[in-house]
């Protein structure tokens, strides 16, 4: 048969890309080798969430005496936490799989590999298409560490179903993935090192931000050895021992456990790739129009696997704009308004442009910045927590950027990422009724 | 001295007037009797939203084994979530009272009395203004029921300092206020019941959402009687007693406690409103115009005092109005999108029209419904618990209301808002980029 749209990867670009294909009335096929939902949902976004909470629940029970609430004891249950994580990535898997039914798309499970841009082989089967969307993903790198191939560390996949709690764990990657493990494991009462490469964590985030973010997690007694490079690891009688340089010169830090989070990079091989002859960038990614369409007509490259943005809701929106652009329906991508979301407690969530990138790029801004104690709803609600909202704009007042830490962060950014798009100012927030009181409410005050 | 600006009343329209006016340059005067923040900040929205987080931090405890945790035992000190609540009022108080002197507000405690437009008396002090705000607020309505001047019953303002928990509560009207203390009380173990006149609880608010708010609350141990009309109260050896009457006949309920939340109505008495000879409405409301100046040039009526919604948000952008016109600054008030809330657990939000006020007014519409599992967040955060959001959009896709049931519904509801400000459909909110995975999502899944 042959189909409308094949699509390599259950991913989030990819069930997008099928339940939007699908309820246009187009014919999909669609390639999953795993679980449908992709990393995102079985593995990332959904079940670090759900551990996080379970955690915050926790921390909720340490720290109620802060709201006059008196809780003698509070124990977790590991096991049962990661189950239960277990249970909420099988209902939303089942979920996906239901609404792809109801569209009609052919779910294939097994590994595809491309023939040509109109051919796939999968198993025995072979499948024609029209159009050919490729949402592979990314996979965890590995850097090259000496010794680290005779360690036994963990990628996030095992931190999410690891089921005992070590005394101690060493983080290597302060990025958004270390740093919600890092939360996670310290509300456990796990005694977290995290070592980062750059100056500071969670790079890509709003440095001043991120800084006050590490402050609290210091607190709370995460330690944090930053421009540290690692240079060895190995396995001895008392645990894992990460060796490191820094300024300061060389030292070891040892731990029950070893999570490394380096990074994430494309899975371009074992589908096949090669035998599209798709153009490159020189940054090594492939070349994509504004419709997410490759240097070969009806291939599109949508998600992790562009590298343009290595987020789920980027892939989401990415293959939206593909279907639309198979279907003739007008649409663009824009990456101007991405936000970036760090689940630790509190939250941290950033769109658009940060200060740094508008130094680097020469262009003049405002930096408007409150505390979120300005919302009458975040100190009824956070007590002994800052936070700050901050948001950057042009001469006329256009917003350019926004970064916030506090809660809930994650549910107000897409507020300033709808101005950033919309090209609206500060002003402009001002003329909507926000409900009182509510912590949203901070971008009216700015 | 002569003041550009004289404002009669220190809650949110008065103090947000006043920081507006001091930010433009105007010499400022503000007269308050009791408090800065007025009812809202003092005794009402920002203390129902305190000791309402800290009955959610109980109930987080309690139910925490839902997460895999286990908290064998939670106590709650209601003393002590009196006083927090409190010391959060004071803290944002003051708060008020800084921004304000920033700007050069006078403020002047004590009761203001209107001599003639420009001229305001205090004490033994005249003032002399060119413009004069009112917003003198709302005051608690105490239906005239038989026996209900010889019983010591609660408003909301006794019910917020009490310190004793009664083991039984009956709340005569079911609408935002009596519904915020029915949650509070309701969780710290109190025998609840609910009266309402109207057929559902929560008027105001979509009747299908407020109904399944309703099954959730019986369901955690409250009663209601709904199209109940009380028809007297007495005070016995067990208690008081409230007399009802309904379709099944009559009946009584009895409990240590009566909570009257019946209404709220304009303050139009003691501060010589009579000397300015104002318009009325026929539905005896102050005339305003768009820019919420009275009959009378130079005079405008902001807040509850106003009757139009009875809100402090609405207060709060009519307050901005109001002074923008003084200023000669174009802008006109909208009520097209004035978000409501109630803040029980789950929330409850909705904007813009109601199914029954788009029935009622001949306008067709599609109703979109999702269930919030939709969001995997939301699963991942609200373990058996269900919730609802519910958009109504007109023929050509325009948004028109929107109506939410679960948490977080009163920071979500504000996107409903804007797209309803702005005109836009349900198709525009998927252009914009929701970061993942958040509740806010629901929105592009419509």
């Amino acid at each position: 048969m042959k189909y409308q749209i094949a699509i390599i990867g259950g991913g989030p670009a990819g069930y997008t890309a099928a339940e939007a294909a699908g309820k246009a009335g187009l014919s999909v096929v669609l390639f999953e080798k795993r679980s449908l939902g992709g990393v995102c949902l079985n593995e990332g976004c959904i079940p670090t969430k759900t551990l996080l909470y379970s955690a915050k629940v926790y921390d909720y029970a340490k720290h109620a005496s802060k709201y006059a609430v008196n809780v003698p004891e509070a124990f977790f249950d590991l096991g049962k936490i990661v189950a239960r994580k277990s249970k909420v990535v099988r209902k939303l898997v089942l979920g996906i799989k239901a609404k792809l039914t109801a569209h009609q798309v052919h779910i294939v499970t097994g590994e595809a590999t491309i023939v040509d841009k109109n051919t796939i082989q999968c198993g025995e089967e072979t499948y024609e298409c029209e159009n050919l969307l490729l949402c592979t993903g990314s996979e965890t790198f590995i850097p090259p560490i000496p010794g680290v191939e005779n360690v036994d560390y963990w990628t996030h996949r095992d931190a999410l179903d690891n089921k005992e709690v070590p005394a101690s764990l060493t983080i290597v990657g302060g990025g958004v993935i270390g740093m919600e493990f890092a939360s996670f494991f310290t509300s456990l009462g796990v005694q977290v090192t995290v070592v980062e490469m750059l100056d500071e964590i969670l790079g890509g985030m709003d440095k001043e931000l991120s800084a006050m973010l590490r402050a609290e997690y210091a607190k709370k007694g995460i330690k944090f050895l930053l421009s540290t490079k690692v240079v060895g690891v190995s396995k001895g009688e008392t645990g894992i021992t990460v060796s490191y340089e820094n300024a300061d010169g060389t030292g070891t830090v040892t731990a029950d456990r070893l999570l490394m989070s380096v990074g994430r990079r494309p899975v371009t091989k074992g589908f096949g790739l090669e035998n599209l002859n798709l153009e490159w960038t020189e940054r090594r990614c492939i070349k994509v129009d504004e419709h997410l369409q490759s240097s070969v007509p009806g291939v599109y490259v949508c998600g992790d696997l562009n590298g343009v943005s290595l987020l789920a809701h980027t892939a989401v929106r990415e293959a939206e704009v593909a279907v639309h652009h198979i279907i003739g329906k007008e649409d663009t991508m824009s990456y101007r308004a991405i936000p970036g979301v760090v689940y630790t407690n509190p939250e941290i969530a950033g769109v658009g442009m940060s200060e740094e990138a508008l130094q680097a790029a020469g262009i003049s801004y405002r930096a408007v910045k409150l505390p979120m104690a300005y919302s009458g709803r975040f100190v009824a609600e956070n007590e002994g927590v800052n936070g700050v909202c901050k948001v950057l704009t042009a001469e006329d007042g256009t917003v350019l950027g926004a970064h916030m830490l506090g809660n809930p962060a994650s549910e107000l950014i897409v507020l300033a990422g709808m101005a950033i798009e919309d090209g609206k100012t500060i002003e402009d927030w001002k003329r909507y009724v926000f409900p009182h009181p509510t912590v949203g409410e901070i971008f009216r005050e700015l």
